[in-house]
């Protein structure tokens, strides 16, 4: 089949149309024939060497597509169904192996490339902010780069949880698109102190920022407060001061899709497409597909999202 | 009414004997006549103006009781029912107004000192390890000062969830109470690093260190691990590598019971009264009454908790 090949392990941008062999099935996977690819800024990493597969995954970059079923395998499911998949690596190429509990529907209305952009954000916002930190309604959260490719997706299924949204960003202008989506509360991080406007007011944190913004994080959580962290754009190493989290009674957590197992994954896919998918489909919650491109055109994208002027997903077609 | 009072405050030891008000009831309390009132290592942090009482609450130390209603305000509660009660202040007198959700039944065939000693070590273990971390069969806990007040109860319903047990505590003698309870991996902290023992092992931490132990408790806790601190003994700043937060999926907790709200308060005490109360019952886990003094000895009490050599609960009997 054919399939993005990283030919220099050393040169990030070296990635190109190859022959490669399909996927075995292993037990309880479907094959998949790829329609479209959604590109992530973890695909960036992982092609700079910084992301490894987990072990077993496939070597081939990819983390969400959508398209066909032409092998069951030893499952129930049907062939030729149309499905969305969550997957550990594998996506741009023709064919990926993908585990059952990993398939999602195509929401309706929405093509293969249109699938293909959501699965991931929707997924990670979701699993984080719902399942892992519990936001619910009347509740605060923050959300830090809220004009980003998560946080403009959080500020919408924050927005359906009935809380309270505050949020950062970079300028007035990213501010402005994060108030479109709902955000309540707006945040220029260059202009501002957040932990100074949000002191003990945040239920919850969606952090992306790690240890630059912990101190702060920590005094604008509430008692009881929970930060999940899903980003290190700001570092790793950080002071903590443990007797803030006795006090206030707060959660820290870290978490990462990708490595989660198959039954944690085959959980959260199941929640997000029970209580997502009915948003997409009602159009009360929006994902911005900004460009597809053809799959040989893999390079191409990756510094076109690498240059930091993408504002929506980029998904690659096959 | 006969209360304990702090006579100077800059002396723990000036505890005594003394005249006060009775408590006036508010809304949704219910009037207690004390028989016994469990005396806590947070008391003596109280008698030392370290850790004051939360707003609103009493100024009288003692934090559990056992005792009778004897004016059920508002309520539904029956007069002259014998109940425990947790407490946020006011346990050393002869009176105490108590929320109605933070009453308790007696466990059948306990006494009340023996019901007065039990109810704080009960409602801190029940909602750290089982309602926080979610501990279940199958997984590994760690228990650090196993053969503590908190780690005897928290090895014995660890033990009843079906997990496997770890504890840490400073002498073998100390480390065989701990087996005779069921623990099932022993480790001496002055002679072993139990960070290289239980690298990666560990679901479940129950911390009563904070800063002194954060690197190693990473290092010990599974993927996808929960620590939850209650205690900060070794001090609370601490060097967080929080690459390994994200890594390893892990959930940091920091808790006190005291400073909980009224809801969260009486949502632990009903959860601990349907799952632990039970196992007291049935003998499966055991809290050891060490001695009890009468009120008027509070300060003797104390010094003896204080002492370090009373192994089991001091109750003061009125
Ligand atoms: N753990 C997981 O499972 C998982 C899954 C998906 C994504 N992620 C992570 O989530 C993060 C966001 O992903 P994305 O796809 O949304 O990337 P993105 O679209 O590039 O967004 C990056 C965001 O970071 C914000 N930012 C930069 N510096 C900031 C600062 N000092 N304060 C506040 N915000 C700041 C940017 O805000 P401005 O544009 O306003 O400057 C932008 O919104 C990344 O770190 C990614 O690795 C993790
Ligand atoms: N947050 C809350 O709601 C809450 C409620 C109750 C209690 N607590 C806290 O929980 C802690 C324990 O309370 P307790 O009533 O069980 O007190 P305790 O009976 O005095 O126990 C103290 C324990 O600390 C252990 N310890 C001391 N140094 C240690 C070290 N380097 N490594 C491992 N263990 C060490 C001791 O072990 P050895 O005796 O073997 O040396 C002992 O088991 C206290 O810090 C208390 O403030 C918190």
């Amino acid at each position: 089949m054919k399939a993005i090949i990283q030919t220099n392990l050393e040169d990030p941008h070296s990635l190109e149309l190859g022959e490669t062999n399909k996927p075995q099935l292993q037990d309880g996977e479907v094959l998949v024939k790829v329609k479209a690819a959604g590109v992530n800024r973890a695909d960036l990493l992982q092609a700079r060497g910084h992301y490894p597969p987990p072990p077993g995954a496939s070597e081939i970059i990819g983390l969400e597509v959508a398209g066909e079923v032409v092998d069951a395998g030893d499952t129930d499911v049907e062939v030729g169904s149309k499905v969305g998949a969550l997957l550990a690596g594998g996506g741009y190429a023709e064919y990926v192996a993908v585990p059952q509990g990993q398939l999602l529907p195509i929401p309706t209305g929405y093509s293969f490339a249109e699938a293909a952009s959501v699965i991931e954000v929707a997924c990670t916002v979701w699993s984080n902010i719902a399942m892992e930190a519990g936001l619910t309604q009347g509740q605060t959260i923050l959300i830090h780069g809220g004009a980003g490719g998560i946080g403009t997706f959080a500020i919408q299924v924050a927005k359906q949880l009935g809380a309270t949204v505050a949020v950062t960003a970079g300028s007035d202008e990213k501010l402005e698109t994060c108030k479109e989506l709902g955000a309540d509360i707006l945040i220029n991080y260059n202009e501002q102190d957040f932990a100074e406007e949000l002191k003990n007011q945040c239920d919850v944190i969606l952090d992306i920022m790690g240890a630059k913004y912990l101190k702060k994080n920590l005094i604008a959580l509430a008692k009881g407060g929970h930060m999940v962290t899903i980003g290190m754009q700001g570092g790793t190493k950080a002071e903590l001061n443990m007797g803030i989290l006795l006090n206030k009674r707060l959660t820290l957590q870290g978490t990462t899709l990708r490595s989660r197992s198959l039954e944690g994954k085959a959980t959260i896919v199941a929640d997000t497409v029970k209580h997502v998918w009915p948003w997409l489909e009602n159009g009360s919650v929006k994902h911005y597909l900004h460009a597809t491109y053809a799959l040989a055109r893999a390079a191409e994208a990756h510094k076109a999202l690498d240059s930091g002027e993408v504002t929506g997903k980029l998904v690659l077609e096959v």
